[in-house]
């Protein structure tokens, strides 16, 4: 009998696993390895957002409710949104989604016909790639320049990029794995152009709050009309340390809030009831804890840059958001098999740089998100294995 | 400038709103309506689920974790169909998906080409045809017969509504909404017939012990190869009172263990960490409890049968499963419109039959997996409105 597997969708069947989780899967439970390579925070979810969800399933908050998410948790997120970007957000444009990635997933499913074309600069979260493919879109991507100004992205070529099959422009600021913030003068560009080629953008703002130079990177939301086709999607992971909580959030045009229903209902139907009294309690209450959080992933930003800044054969640029070091390394061609190596060699869990599509392969990546103790016993691994390799 | 929705995937955007939302919204939160319209149990989750979670939440499982599932769970599901079923369920084949609706979403994204027909008995839980929709394929329907004996489904029709376009067939049995369950000898035929003809099978379990004269129902993972093209999906929220958990999943052939991860990563990255731990101890530890369900269900189903068996007009079959009666009533040609009366004149909450599709309407469904004192209130009022009316 043939396998079942190769009856499936073809190009669903295609899709490589995730170089990241190949990784991860080596040692995802040794406590001796110091774990850079996923974007996560070391902390635990802060008591009072546990405390939040722990008495809502104490209250019986254990039935069905709204798959858009429930109401006070979407009006927090509008009042959150107002205030953050000082410009009305209205509760319609709200939808709760299963972390960041059914935001992404959905966006894909609102707005994509079989064979669209989705336009990302790259390196990039491949995860968006796979999300657009599983769409049915076809995927283009366009590089990212890095020089001595650092990573940039030259929005000629963004632009050339786009053919009459394009449906959606990617905008992942702050960026992972760069680190990089597009100016608010490239996204009011950006979103001329949209306006003009009638594209849709996909505004990923998921590390929007993790910046170090300024106190948010710049959004589309603060400037695009409502009915723009612009959606961003977000999550409680990064802010709130809360990534195994899988909650996440769209804000889209309002006249897509029976879409996004629609496909909240028939994909998922909604989030655990009480895990969105968590995130309201995050939402409502977290500003301190994020705050803090921001400031120590500063501190980690530092000694990472710190330890590398005089390693040969190694550049970055100091990155302005996100909780990533991206790091070119002279010579490097095989990611994978180097990251491995760190592993086991040196007891360091890096991200291979060919987990981010074309443009990754010869650099690695850090997740400097977490305590600046095991940032500094890895740096220290890490720069000894260098030298001695 | 034009609206953002009329520039959506055309096929998504002409999904209508579900008719039991649009119904429960009405009265969602008023506390002085009998609410038997939802497929759920009115018992909050047994507390030792909870704690499980609580637990697990308190001891920092609030990370990201492997997207098909924690392993303990996985286990724990496949020991559980082993002993269930008398045949090895290996663990690969498990994966843990959102509620039992995303794992029917990925069975049609991991099979379906667009323009794929998908062939599905009716009345039906039209959260399928939806599903089947979004991710590209043709909804095909065929009716059930009802008659003297009940709800019948004739294989010769089911087999017939087959196109060389077919590509899964869905049986739900115990099924939502009639309450009709498959018997063995009609499985074994179906699974023949697939075989031969190159099909899938889509069998959604998830009232697999709700039943009343057997002690589980029939599956055609007892007789089924591992590697046949068969994907039994199921979920926690029914017999172990965890709606609000969003937590189901699914059994696969092995060779499709690579497709659901990378679904699973690229749709939402799995569920809730914590959430998963109280999954643990429902299966571990949950069959007591869900004994006691089914019992509280089969009087449920007594009350509500009892109380409209003399009825003039109604017509309804006393189901061996699930927690659903499907009342056909004479002369009913606007369901919804009805149902809406009911709930504004008597206070109480039904199911239009128009929900379920071809052959629903006419129809009304009563959930009946909820207190007999409620189901009694909720009789009285019922069949005294249908007295005056």
């Amino acid at each position: 009998m043939s396998l079942a597997v190769d009856h499936a969708c073809e190009r669903i069947r295609n899709i490589p696993m995730s170089d990241i989780i190949e990784v991860v899967d080596l040692a995802r439970d040794d406590p001796d390895v110091c774990k850079l390579w996923v974007g996560e925070s070391d902390l635990p979810t802060p008591e009072f957002i546990c405390d939040a969800a722990v008495r809502a399933m104490r209250e019986g908050h254990t039935r069905y409710t709204y798959s858009r998410g429930i109401p006070s948790l979407r009006e927090a997120l509008a009042d959150y949104h107002t205030r953050l970007y000082g410009t009305p957000i209205d509760v319609e444009r709200v939808s709760m989604t299963v972390g960041g990635m059914q935001a992404v997933m959905q966006t894909f499913q609102a707005v994509c016909e079989p064979g669209d074309e989705v336009v990302v600069p790259s390196p990039a979260w491949t995860n968006v790639f796979e999300a657009a493919r599983i769409a049915g879109a076809d995927v283009v991507t366009v590089p990212f320049r890095f020089g001595n100004q650092g990573w940039r992205l030259d929005l000629e070529e963004f632009f050339a990029a786009v053919t009459p099959r394009t449906r959606v422009l990617v905008v992942n600021s702050p960026q992972n794995p760069t680190g990089w913030i597009m100016p608010r003068e490239q996204m009011e560009a950006v979103l001329e152009f949209a306006r003009r080629r009638g594209l849709w953008i996909l505004a990923d703002e998921v590390y929007h709050r993790l910046t170090y130079e300024m106190p948010r990177a710049p959004s589309f939301l603060e400037f695009c009309d409502p009915e723009d086709r612009v959606i961003a999607t977000n999550t409680f992971s990064k802010g709130w340390a809360m990534t195994g909580w899988r909650a996440g959030w769209a804000i889209a045009p309002p006249s897509l809030g029976l879409v996004f229903e629609n496909l909240l209902q028939f994909g998922t139907t909604g989030l655990p009831t009480f895990v969105q009294h968590g995130c309201e309690a995050a939402i409502r209450h977290g500003e301190a804890f994020l705050q803090r959080n921001v400031a120590r992933c500063r501190t980690g930003r530092d000694v990472v840059c710190d330890a590398l800044a005089d390693v040969p054969g190694l550049r970055f640029e100091r990155p302005g958001g996100t909780f990533y070091l991206m790091v070119r390394m002279e010579g490097l061609e095989d990611s994978k098999a180097f990251v491995i190596e760190v592993l086991r060699k040196a007891r360091v869990g890096l991200c291979p740089g060919v987990a981010f599509g074309p443009g990754g392969e010869g650099h690695f990546r850090i997740c400097f998100g977490v305590d600046h103790r095991l940032l500094e016993e890895a740096m220290d691994r890490l720069t000894g294995y260098l030298a001695a390799a």
